[in-house]
């Protein structure tokens, strides 16, 4: 079952305590679209600049994702630079370049839009709606947004998640969302605006998945090392998200499986901590299902009473 | 099975975002005995002043604790006064005023010698050790500090610990004592310590049960709203030694369970949870026994996929 992925393809600065890298592949969409091909066939939806190395071309079709919705453009790349408090929990942008980014208009090729799950990554929320308004087929869909949005787009942030299935943000940003502090309150505001599931990532703490009539909290993976969680919560959208696809969920269907949701958010979870154990995507170069699956059996393991 | 307790019993002044209490029942043994009396013989070992109010001694005779290590001296009983960031994840020291607890050495009946089961809450780590090493039948003993001892009495300390079967301390408190910010490897080093088991707790977070080749994490319980988490930490550890005081537990023996120690982690955060639902040590008064384990079945439902 096919995921079509929308959102941001970059390039990154970052540096942790364990390091620095001046520039590296990065971008929202590169790591959900990373994670998400782990599960199931991933059509990625972005624009880059001329300066787009194949290297980078070739590690995203290596991984089995389509390419033919990502667009080439003159001019450069979206470049972002940041640094990690010591603890990791928080960062600082040092630069923001959107570059051909700050002109993106997705562009789905035809074939895509009779595709049956599509995951918005952060973008401005007009854009997100209008993609979810092209495609007729869903059986799924949902995204990520973030503080910009929530605080000067409100509106068109509220009108385009009101025709999600789920939304995936992190506890900051359901706080501010919602107006309340208490997450549980949070999320039953957040729940009354329009998406089925709601998904809270709490990085290190782990994540929450929301319905109307249930939740389910699971804790973070306990990494020796942290090396760099960029790209963790994008990861774990595409974790959750091709997890669903590749099960062939239909969360409008009466068999709506709690049990289904829950092992996505594990699966979201494992794709999260594996981010966080190299610099950049460099984790994804050597990957391989079966260790994504032992992870998944640690989660049950360490998680069980 | 009867369990020992030793620690502070104190009057607390408490400010959070839900309200104000000037003066109430607190003190880490209270906390302590208060959970864990709802699990076994719970007896008290502590000193409080001669205002130390008829009601509070009968909450505490109400609650089937054991009140003849309690001394009661002439003076004020210790009290402590603070206020809660909004959060409620951290909170500032108004007032401390130790008063009778300043000379507190602790005074075990000779009855009490012989239990099987210590907590020692936090108080002065020599301290901590006289008890422990007057009791000579111990099963299982192990106890609670702070960042105080771990700062200023770190040799004092490490000569205490080294003889306890557990460790309960907060996440802040490992990465003190280990010099880790990686809890994990802060777990590592604490158990190089002394202790065969370990317990991190982390508020709303939940805890994390470390030991040598194994370890075991929860979430913890979403409350709607959380009044006043002063005292959770030792009802969470009140309700771990309690259960597995209850059950007999022997950590020496070869017959060790890793689930029954997940489950007293479980029965912690459920009476830690409880704690949260009210002002000071008020839930205590009408918390039943079957509140107790519907609420631990809850974390089965909200934990499990």
């Amino acid at each position: 079952m096919s995921l079509v992925v929308v959102g941001s393809v970059a390039y990154d600065g970052v540096e942790t305590p364990h390091g620095r890298v001046d520039r590296m592949l990065g971008g929202a969409a590169t790591y959900i679209s990373l994670a998400s091909g782990y599960f199931t066939q991933t059509s990625l939806v972005a624009v880059v600049g001329d300066d787009f190395a194949q290297d980078d071309t070739q590690l995203l079709l290596d991984h089995g994702i389509d390419l033919e919705g990502l667009e080439r453009v003159t001019g450069k790349t979206f470049f972002w630079a940041g640094k990690y408090t010591p603890d990791m929990n928080d960062r600082i942008t040092l630069t923001t370049d959107l570059n051909v980014f700050a002109n993106f208009q997705p562009k789905l090729p035809p074939r895509y839009l009779s595709e049956p799950y599509l995951l918005l990554g952060n973008i401005q929320p007009g854009l997100q709606r209008q993609v979810r308004a092209q495609m007729k087929h869903l059986r799924l869909a949902g995204g990520d947004t973030m503080n910009f949005w929530i605080k000067d787009f409100r509106e068109e942030l509220l009108a385009t998640i009101r025709e999600w299935d789920f939304l995936l943000i992190n506890d900051a940003e359901a706080r501010m969302l919602s107006g309340h502090e208490n997450l549980k309150k949070a999320a039953s505001a957040i729940l009354a605006m329009g998406p089925h599931t709601l998904v809270i990532k709490r990085g290190e703490y782990g994540a929450m998945l929301f319905r109307k009539d249930s939740f389910f909290v699971v804790p973070g993976y306990l990494l020796e090392t942290v090396f760099d969680p960029t790209g963790a919560g994008d990861c774990f959208a595409g974790g959750f998200i091709g997890y669903l696809a590749q099960q062939g969920f239909d969360l409008k269907a009466d068999h709506i499986s709690r049990g289904e949701l829950s092992r996505a958010v594990i699966y979201g979870s494992v794709m999260g901590s594996f981010c966080c154990e190299r610099f950049g995507v460099e984790r994804f170069r050597t990957l391989e299902r079966k260790e994504i699956d032992a992870r998944f059996d640690e989660f049950v393991k360490f998680t069980s009473f």
